[in-house]
């Protein structure tokens, strides 16, 4: 009896891995291992293998950057933002983290069937809107219609096009011994926002997204420093998933004080309540900065600066090569291994 | 009751307008419609007004063009191809049509949950194979997983990036009077091969898909002519779409000889079967070319001499100035309008 149960159970775990599961597309472990075991085998160059948010392209005498990044955020509209407004603050972000200066935007649509006229105004206003204010083109597009039932209202893909002019290198492989990490704000906005608006939960004080545009806030931390070594916005998975990457990627340990860490007394109410560690909620407007120690003060100065830095902190420091661990500091006194997640916490966040 | 019943009428469209209709995405008038009345008002800016298919961007001393697309194709294999061979080379064609040598790839995946893993990994290999018999390099990329029942197996959105070094302008606006006008090859193969095996059809001698890359002939032709004037592929909405189109931009009217349009015998069976003009069909492997009448001699030829063109044919010319019309020499002799297609023929063709 047991042992059939066994087998049944085998079998379906077996054919499980057959299938794409909503984890995959976490950006957690399973995400991980499905671009490293499906998608580089077959796709696997230079550029591409760096798994960098964009990818940093020589072309006769220009450094150019491309990222793309599709947003499938459910609901569309939620507190702070829209779909609009993250699918251009998304790729400006992720071209930022390459140290570009985001300039051209493609956006193509899929749009469900039946999807409401007014709503797609709004958000095509959104677009418009945030392109502007953050002096990015949007220069080419794609419109596609599927049948009600076959996508869900709308999804968007951006993809941009930036100029590196940055003299140092920036790299999720380019953590160095002693670099020191700034987080520029607080953590879990964005993904608890999305959340208590899908689930139609009330907290105590509302919860918005921190959904922002970041290159004025990188622009002026390359112009102070040259001794930047990393950068990463982290969305999908939150700071747990993107500290863990880099510590993968550069081979280092990282060592993080969980009570320098900013989280709005809000979030982390919510977090509790349905039991989610804040480390692993998305973020649209925030990033993590890696740079060498002589440079940390004026760096954390520059963000500070401006609106959307003013609660950035250093939330801890590089240590020694290793095969890639993030030691939490916790709040209580203990140390503890930061995991990247495994499964799926918060579907469709972005 | 008559006058009741219209009101109901009246109602009902004025509702449906309000909605995404399945035709909003078809290449057709309502295509049209959707991007000028609600994309362009917000996003208008000189690259995009244009609405070619791929943004001609200045930058520094280089042109690049961009370009992208989201592929929706149902079903994603199918005779001659699938989508992401399909996804490859669309956005490379369009890349061409603008004139550019294809550079870099982006490939962004919704993947609904509960895709076979083998089914990716064969559409991951297809995209491979063909960027690499290409020669184009897939850059970055990005994966997101919806929910069973949110998406359609697997959308992919590929977004490019080329270098443009012609010294003539290519451009749907820049048709000019006495343009002879070159079909590079048969038409309707790839929308009948869809077609026929979506809804399982069986017709005499089977129909593939002719999605091809065009990069070798575009280099070869703009190599021998100076006086390329406008290029573009056939995709949604067929010929008569393209053509309309152009007509319309460059302000002219095209006068097309039906006889001289080649389609394949068991293509044009099918669509007599089902009622649908050929001309109307999608394309993923075909181009019209608009060239100067001293130049269409040696452009046909080096058409003619690629695998992929040795089809090739004059189908027409460009007449006088006009609102934009295309008129049509029919096989029976007689003269007709070629209007563009206003609702959907073939749902998700691409």
């Amino acid at each position: 009896m047991i042992k059939s149960f066994l087998f049944d159970l085998k079998l379906k775990v077996k054919r499980m891995d057959k299938k794409i599961l909503l984890a995959h597309g976490s950006g957690g472990t399973l995400s991980q291992q499905l671009i490293e075991a499906h998608f580089l085998p077959s796709l696997h160059n230079p550029i591409l293998n760096l798994l960098d948010d964009g990818a940093l392209i020589n072309f006769e005498d220009l450094r150019l950057c491309m990222s793309t990044d599709t947003y499938v955020v459910d609901p569309i509209f939620f507190p702070g933002g829209d779909i609009g407004k993250l699918a251009v603050c998304g790729t400006i972000n992720d071209m930022c983290m390459c140290g570009g200066k985001p300039l051209y935007l493609s956006i193509a649509v899929i749009i469900e069937e039946g999807f409401s006229m007014a709503d797609l105004d709004r958000v095509i206003a959104s677009i418009a809107n945030t392109a502007k204010a953050a002096g990015v083109h949007v220069v080419t597009g794609d419109t596609k219609v599927v049948p009600h039932g076959k996508g869900d209202k709308i999804f968007i893909n951006s993809t941009g096009i930036g100029h590196v002019s940055y003299s140092g290198t920036i790299s999720g492989t380019n953590a160095r011994n002693g670099d020191i990490i700034i987080l520029s704000g607080t953590i879990g906005d964005h993904g608890m926002a999305v959340m208590s608006q899908r689930e139609g939960l009330r907290f105590s004080g509302e919860i918005f997204s921190d959904v922002a545009h970041l290159n004025e806030i990188v622009r002026d931390i390359l112009d102070v420093s040259s001794n930047i070594h990393c950068m990463r916005d982290p969305t999908r998975g939150g700071i747990a998933s993107v500290l863990n990457e880099i510590a993968d990627k550069s081979k280092k340990r990282f060592l993080i004080d969980e009570e320098t860490i900013p989280v709005r007394p809000q979030v982390r109410g919510a977090c509790e309540i349905l039991g989610i560690d804040p480390m692993y909620v998305a973020n649209e407007g925030k990033m993590l900065v890696f740079v060498a120690p002589e440079d940390a003060g004026k760096v954390l100065d520059k963000i500070r600066s401006h609106p959307l830095g003013k609660e950035a902190a250093i939330i801890g420091k590089v240590g020694e090569d290793s095969e890639g661990e993030v030691i939490l500091n916790t709040l209580i006194g203990g140390k503890r291994i930061l995991d990247r997640p495994t499964g799926e916490i918060l579907p469709r966040i972005c």
